[in-house]
């Protein structure tokens, strides 16, 4: 059952109104390091992963990046977790790889073992050819956000994102996931004149892309450096870093998060970013990511396999980590995005846990 | 050409028998925090990778485990950086998944996928079912280290190694390599008895497994513990430490080398520990590891891709290492191990800089 089809009247009034007053601003309030009530919470993957409603919807396409082109889908399978698990924000459903796309590298998602560009860049002449003019290939996020921002009238936030420059440069070397990604990391080393015109280019790009996303509804954005950890702190302040702080200071109407996983290394730096949030996977101890990050607003950081045990051990696990965030500066969110095989009732339950929380 | 064969008189005559001068002892000294003239260097899989000399032998046996299991080979190979890129150790060439099958599960190893083992560990029964009477199903192992010592005849240390609990039990639970270990973890949240369990039978299997090879020939050993980087510090301190700490405890005969790779946040607890020396990855900086480590010898910790450079930058990336860390209390090596696509003459260069760094 669509709730978000474009010909729907219902929704359709709501289509580039700009919804004034937010019900639920939890999450917007914490990222801007405001006084809540309590604790905001999301998943990352909580769109596209563990909802049985999703599956449904995934199994009526022919592939991911049919539904990830859909407007109407996507909307659908954006506001099942604020239906479903009552989080207290939508992310956007999207995949970072449509900037490669969009920029001239297509790539293709196989099932079960993820993306891989047919074509990889190699050359100069290769980034050369790709295009920053990434808006008017792109129109069907920014369709798919007017229509989620307006079906969801106001009730929560709306997350935008995009991949960080240099995990969308390393799929773009390597083609396809690695655990090393020894393929990207050697231009770094080999050719890092190259490597910075790619990630400059990405860059220029990614700011466009996140602008128009807040234009056309976003009221937050996170940039995922989702490979951050196969760098060294000297490869990420040379590679990574520069690029996170142009999209952070490019980024004034929103708040932004940056999440860079296993980048333990680099929370001092990001702290001095324009950045409002900073994302923490679960290998960062709460007490020690506060004393590196002073005014910033922290997220995170569950390990996602928590939501395998029993409630009384989420429960448990959960409290310990709110109560080492403390209440203010933090929004509640897993250390990575929420694992396939987790049992739906369980995200519920850990969502429930953080709002019943008292402050 | 065969060095270490059985049947080859000139090295028969030194099987069992203790050779009590070392030519170059440095990796021994430097492990023991003694003074040393030069840093000692060595590559982790530095056989077993990278040497055409390698592949030659690889390709006359039908398959990994069937050279795993031969120890004339294992010797061949096992000498083969010594020679060729006059490393300061030499590493016996095994496999961490001994172990479990010596403990009772079988595994295979699929060509350029990884290992697989049709049948895991998913109840009590099964752990009860797994043997800790290692030793006489290793003996190829222990055969293997006798003929290498008696072949190196004292030029450099041999070093001994095994898998960490921690990371033997995810390969028992998973079955197969994995991004997250999602289901090795879950037994962590779902039933930590059995998980507790199994890691004593680990190390009680381990320990044994590292004394036999010590009485056979090892002069130092190093604990791999390759999945430590999935596990929250809660988790390592709780499921994987108090076995690192068994293992550092029980083998006082020869220096200990523990290495958790991704573990940024345990090096103050290592140190605590009997070992000698702690191994690093390339994302902790030299300069925060010896703050945390007092006392203990580091080793690491470059970049594997650094050797995909020309020779100018692994000097230059070699050389800002080497100052960082000190001479002293010291042992050089990559921070994982040698990729396979290195050019072995870059790792021959890499070995070069370190041997004619002055102190």
């Amino acid at each position: 059952m669509l709730k978000c089809g474009l010909k729907t009247p219902v929704f359709s009034d709501f289509l580039n109104v700009d919804i004034k007053e937010m019900k639920n601003d939890l999450l917007i309030r914490a990222a801007k390091g405001e006084q809540v009530e309590r604790i905001p919470v999301w998943m990352m993957r909580q769109a596209g992963r563990i909802l049985p409603e999703y599956r449904a919807v995934r199994s009526s396409v022919n592939g991911f990046k049919e539904l990830v082109k859909n407007p109407e889908l996507i909307c659908e399978v954006t506001l099942q977790p604020v239906d479903i698990l009552g989080v207290d924000a939508a992310i956007i459903f999207s995949d970072i790889l449509v900037i490669p796309e969009a920029m001239g590298l297509n790539y293709e998602m196989i099932e079960s073992k993820g993306p891989n560009f047919p074509k990889t860049i190699t050359s100069e002449q290769d980034v050369a050819e790709l295009t920053t003019d990434v808006i008017p290939n792109l129109e069907y996020v920014f369709e798919s956000l007017r229509l989620t921002k307006s079906a969801l009238n106001g009730r929560v936030p709306l997350i935008g994102f995009a991949g960080a420059p240099w995990t969308i440069f390393s799929y773009m070397i390597e083609g396809k996931g690695s655990k090393t990604f020894s393929q990207a990391k050697k231009m770094l080393y080999t050719n890092p004149v190259l490597a910075h015109q790619l990630l400059d280019k990405i860059t220029t790009a990614t700011i466009a892309y996140l602008q128009e996303q807040i234009k056309n509804g976003a009221d937050i954005v996170q940039v995922f450096d989702s490979w951050a950890g196969v760098l060294s702190k000297a490869q990420y302040v040379e590679f990574a870093l520069p690029y996170m702080n142009r999209i952070a200071a490019a980024i004034t109407a929103v708040p932004v998060i940056l999440f860079a996983k296993d980048a333990h290394y680099i929370l001092t730096e990001f702290a001095q970013t324009n950045a409002n949030v900073i994302g923490l996977d679960w290998t960062i101890e709460p007490a020690a990511a506060r004393a590196q990050t002073k005014g910033k607003t922290l997220q995170g950081n569950l390990d996602p396999c928590v939501l395998y045990a029993d409630k009384a051990t989420i429960k448990k696990e959960t409290e310990k980590m709110l109560q080492s965030f403390g209440g203010q500066q933090y929004i509640c969110n897993l250390g990575h995005g929420v694992y396939p095989d987790v049992n739906f009732e369980h995200a519920k339950y850990f969502i429930e846990v953080v709002q019943d929380y008292k402050l």
